[in-house]
């Protein structure tokens, strides 16, 4: 399935949406293709550049990213948005509709748009959502916008995956000491201080630059805040004027390809990792697990024992094979 | 370093504090011992009956572990409680004195307490809480409370690691859609609705009780909701009750040890997996991997390539072993 060969792969690459969606889909769903489709786009990606939205619930987050993406729109820059909502499988991110939330840009042909829930698994969301962004890169959107819903280590995972993040938060998220405790405050490369015509706007922005003052400045960037009331549209440009500011300094010294390095690391760490459970866990290990956990509960042997004595079995059995290989 | 022949494995299990502490840092610190402690312990684990207590920052979940704590002493169980604080590196979760916050209780010889924090690496953290509860356990308490302070993915994980889990939740708290947002709702054995002295503390509870009724029922077991004013003492003894009431639940209908069973398996497998990777990684292939990262960045291989490459060298490297081992 060499790209110049196939028709699927041009028509991703070329921009087209049901195509884009469809390979989404099967990346979303982990079927065989998957592998092939990723790497074939891969040579096609780095272009777009990759934007971080999260903070707490009910801080405004698709509001933002939603006027952000009109924004880029007006500047005649092709828009990509995932918003990923790592809930609960027993809600499934229905109950607050965030499925329809974003339709005034979805109807913008320049805009796509792609929701991405976990459906009870939290596991491995962060990688799909990375990997959706790879598709929408290489479809030729300028800007991938990564929005998530909530405030676990899974959003923390997938704004890591940007190269600019954003940390929305409201007067109300009080004296961010709750946003620092979730970790937002160390992967913020600016904060975005939504809602604030509300009273104690003011004091968030202080306490916010107060708690910011203690995370110790890296690479020379100095995180600021920026007030927004993005219902209306106040502030917006001022955020996009941040981000293409951070982006500047990132290509300035070097740093978005350093992280674009890491990232690429990890991705390669987690391939190999995913390979090395598929080898190990074979149905003939599955079962020695299982019939030792009688065993294991009643305390006559430890986890420890049965880790030596499948590792032994994964040693064994590759000396079989190269017996057979041998002979 | 058989427990029988060893002073200082006795002294774990006979209680000795200075001993457990020293086992516990042995643990975090991942020392060349710890895995001879942990497998030597592992035969004197599953007395104690273990209680996670998670929920937001600002809930009250340290003054209910500590209030509950007292009301263990009184019925004179020993208790023994791990505060986890997977906080950003750079406060440490030193900044809201957590340390320091439980000091009343510490003085009391029956209650062990010991604070845990990420110190920038939120991997391997609730493994971690997970084995200092197996000391604790071992040592003889008949109560371990695993107390977080997020809400992040490894308070989740740290939860799960219990028996019983609580979810402390205040009025404010809103419309506990948060909470169910943040994937609290999922792993509540029960709710508890702490400062409910406050106003819109009834209109908390049937909020909170219409959450739940969105959750499926699982394994027969209706999570209520426990009002309290922790801080006056209030509601402490009928969270108790309530501990005891999912205590014989599971024990009632064996549930308590398929739980433990998960457990243990998953415990096994991450076991196998750290060894794997320990396996995998040697200097070789990290000098691999590092050659090819330029090439990577140009685009001109890609992630999966380098798995492939290196995976290969991985079944070599095992080819030669055997090849050696059979001259």
């Amino acid at each position: 399935m060499a790209v110049s060969e196939n028709e699927f792969l041009k028509k991703v690459l070329g921009g087209h949406r049901f195509s884009i969606a469809r390979a989404i889909s099967i990346v979303e769903n982990e079927d065989p293709e998957a592998r092939e489709i990723l790497s074939s786009i891969f040579p096609h990606t780095g272009r777009a550049y990759r934007v971080g939205i999260t903070g707490p619930p009910g801080a405004g987050k698709s509001t933002i990213a939603n006027k952000l993406a009109r924004f880029y729109r007006n500047q005649n820059r092709r828009v990509g948005i995932i918003a990923v909502d790592p809930t609960s499988p027993f809600t499934g991110g229905a109950l607050l509709g965030d499925r329809i939330r974003m339709t005034d840009v979805e109807l913008d042909a320049g805009v796509f748009v792609r929701s991405m829930a976990s459906r009870g698994s939290l596991g491995g969301l962060s990688k799909k959502a990375s990997e959706a962004a790879d598709i929408l890169d290489a479809a030729g959107n300028d800007i991938v916008i990564l929005e998530t819903v909530g405030v676990g280590q899974s959003e923390l995972d997938i704004a890591g995956a940007a190269d600019t993040t954003v940390v929305v938060l409201v007067p109300e998220s009080g004296d961010s000491i709750q946003a620092m405790k979730a970790g937002l405050m160390e992967i913020a490369d600016f904060i975005v201080l939504n809602k604030s015509d509300r009273p104690g706007a003011d004091h968030g922005v202080a306490s916010v630059q107060m708690v910011l003052k203690l995370k110790p400045a890296t690479d020379g960037w100095n995180p600021e805040v920026v007030k927004s009331v993005a219902s209306e549209g106040k502030g917006i440009e001022e955020i996009a004027v941040e981000i293409q500011k951070h982006r500047d300094f990132l290509e300035g010294t070097g740093l978005l390809k350093k992280r674009r390095q890491m990232r690429l690391l990890e991705r390669t760490k987690e391939l190999i990792n995913e390979r090395l459970q598929f080898v190990f866990w074979n149905t003939d290990r599955e079962a020695i697990l299982e019939s030792r956990i009688e065993e294991m509960l009643s305390y006559r042997t430890t986890p420890y024992d049965i880790a030596d004595e499948l590792f032994i079995t994964f040693q064994q059995q590759r000396d079989a094979q190269k017996s057979v290989k041998g002979a």
